[in-house]
């Protein structure tokens, strides 16, 4: 096993360390659970694993996963695979199941190397123009390779507008990533804000790295197929490998996970904003320069400016690393962040910064609100401008556990 | 005059924050300077001064500059910008004037666009297996206009290796860009260490941005086509002007002051070390990730430990934005490479941290030692393995004035 592999022991799973700034309602405070996970650190699914299955037919299209395409939620982009030649490029679409009345083209199918590793034919398609609160029925590749899947759009921009958001980081390809997925299926929501860590292809040996991005495209595609994921980096997608000659930043997931970056007037896939139902929603990277004068610093700057809290009374924050985390694992580790951002966070009345990071819960309206050394998945369940729900649970022994739960009252009304 | 503009209305001049971390010696504590700069802001130069001139001749090579090409000072790199075409890319070198016994193929010209400009033709030609401690002569162009240069290369790596670098930072081409730079001249240092914020460009309409770094380059050539300046980036070289669509970092700099980062195994020209004479120095980008993961952060760690400080007793490490810093401008404004880097700096036991950025000149054993808000260079005299000399030397209406001086101790010896 390398070295790299040892440092990061807490590999793998579904965590989350979640950060909220202000008051959060009334839950007790300075809770530590006696919960203890049975299985740790978890252990990665084999690749014959039937979760990984490759989709029958030649060339079908694979790892299927959807992401918001604009600033408003109307917009889709849809990312697959093709494994042995590019084919179609595009997607078919419409709101009945099996009749596609629209097409969209994809962009240029575009693959990459990663050590000895020869990527797929990434094909990345936006479909625009979509109405509100719909549901669409869409087609990719073609004859007996075909696949269907749908996606519901968000409702209108609103300020009172319901929405359930799932919050999941970390999640690598274990047997307790399956829990999770399975667990958040269930749970509702209609949408996930992912805070980094997606495939911990970077926990395997070389010349397995960019398989393992297939085979977690594979896994999560019972989701991310049927709706979007709003992602950003972690650390397991830096990639920094010197010794194998690896050395750009971000390379794999940039080709994987692309983002509406330009929508927001970012400069970067890497930070990035949009709205969706009552929320506004900011995504950041732990991994790129923030202090002043770098383009994501003046960028977010711009961005809270924008945010208009009559319109999108929500105001929620992504980064990977968390600024608040009294766990010994990762402490202090984003304090070079915390000291450029947090007083923008308290200014602005954002409502709630998530994070992921630590492979363990934690709330923090004081110091520590509730932590817990488990894997699992949160929802955030939007009722209107005032006030919020807020769920963690917990996977213990494969069942879904409810363990942390708080009403969230809006920081603006 | 755009907002960008009246943000940092302190522009354009040689300035140097100096950061020293551990015991300096016999100086006293705490002193703030009287003096009181007569211009400030300073004003620029116009393009037609004579500091700005094109060389004579077709085409005429021109803002040559130099720095050195490997880790151990056996080459350097030569740059060059020629206005029309491209003309020859080689550089004609040898131990006697007039006569250049070898012959160095450039790397790929290239030229870039920016806004509405479109630059010159720019040479870099690495020039290598020169001889420690010997004076080169070089030539490029050809015919009417050809021009000749000369450098001396540093003696070989050697504990107790005299060597005398200047430090400059914050340069611009103002009239007291000037008076700084023919002060250097004068001063007998090898070597200048350049803390960043070159040519101030930025600070110019949109339309003569580009321009400005041509100017820029002709101004500084009379230094800089005879000795290596090794330099780091500084905020004004960050250029992200999204309202022009020019938002690459960096982008101007990259093309016109590369690095010799490979030879330190970095993989960006925007932090690399080298070895010169009895000093390590290393050098790092204050706008570029440097948090846990990052290349930054795992490159500089690897860097320490490559340190023998019985080869090299003197290890200096260059920024722009000073980790300390008590002037009101900028305060704390790098706290967030500070809470990453600092113990670092004190666990290798680090003899100098030089920075820009602020303005004024400052040292700080404890706090603050000496500050004063003039314009300047220092020189940096070793003298062997246990002792240096550090000399600060203000302009004052155009004279050099030295106003702080210490004797520095090294940390290891």
């Amino acid at each position: 096993m390398k070295e790299k592999k040892m440092r990061s022991m807490m590999h793998e799973f579904l965590v989350l360390g979640c950060v909220l700034l202000g008051i959060l309602g009334n839950v007790s405070a300075g809770i530590t659970s006696s919960f203890v996970r049975s299985e740790f650190p978890a252990v990665d699914m084999p690749l014959d694993h039937e979760v990984f299955a490759i989709p029958s037919g030649y060339n079908a299209p694979q790892q299927v996963h959807i992401t918001q395409g604009d600033y408003d939620g109307k917009a889709v982009i849809i990312i697959w695979v093709t494994p042995s030649e590019p084919g179609p490029n595009i997607v078919k679409y419409g709101t009945s199941e099996n009749k596609y009345d629209y097409t969209a083209q994809g962009s240029k199918v575009k693959n990459y190397t990663f050590y000895n590793y020869k990527s797929g034919f990434i094909h990345t398609c936006l479909v625009k123009d979509l109405e509100y609160d719909t549901k669409y029925y869409y087609e990719i590749g073609e004859g007996d390779s075909a696949r269907s899947f749908w996606f519901k759009t968000p409702p209108k921009i609103d300020p009172n507008a319901y929405y359930k958001f799932g919050i999941i980081g970390d999640l690598g390809q274990t047997f307790n990533s399956l829990s999770t997925l399975e667990h958040y299926i269930e749970s509702g929501a209609e949408a996930v804000l992912f805070v980094g860590d997606l495939s911990y292809s970077d926990e395997h040996e070389y010349s397995e790295n960019g398989e393992r991005w297939d085979s977690f495209g594979r896994f999560v595609e019972r989701n991310l197929a049927y709706q979007p994921w709003l992602w950003i980096v972690g650390n397991h997608e830096v990639e920094y490998l010197p010794e194998i000659n690896e050395v750009e930043p971000f390379k794999q997931y940039l080709y994987r996970y692309p983002t509406p970056y330009a929508a927001s007037e970012s400069s970067s896939p890497l930070w990035y904003a949009v709205r969706r139902a009552s929320a506004h929603i900011i995504f950041l990277s732990s991994y790129s320069p923030y202090v002043k004068y770098t383009p994501q610093y003046e960028w977010l700057l711009a961005e809270f400016k924008k945010v208009d809290r009559k319109k999108t009374p929500w105001l929620f924050v992504l980064m990977h690393s968390p600024l608040y985390n009294s766990n010994s694992a990762h402490y202090m580790e984003a304090e070079s962040m915390r000291v450029v951002f947090e007083s923008w966070f308290v200014k602005y009345k954002v409502d709630l910064v998530l994070a992921g990071h630590v492979h363990a819960y934690e709330r923090s309206p004081d110091y520590s609100a509730f932590r817990e050394a488990s894997y699992g998945h949160s929802t955030l369940e939007i009722m209107n401008k005032t006030h919020a729900f807020y769920h963690w649970n917990r996977n213990d022994d494969g069942k879904k556990v409810e363990t942390d739960s708080f009403v969230l009252y809006n920081q603006y009304w």
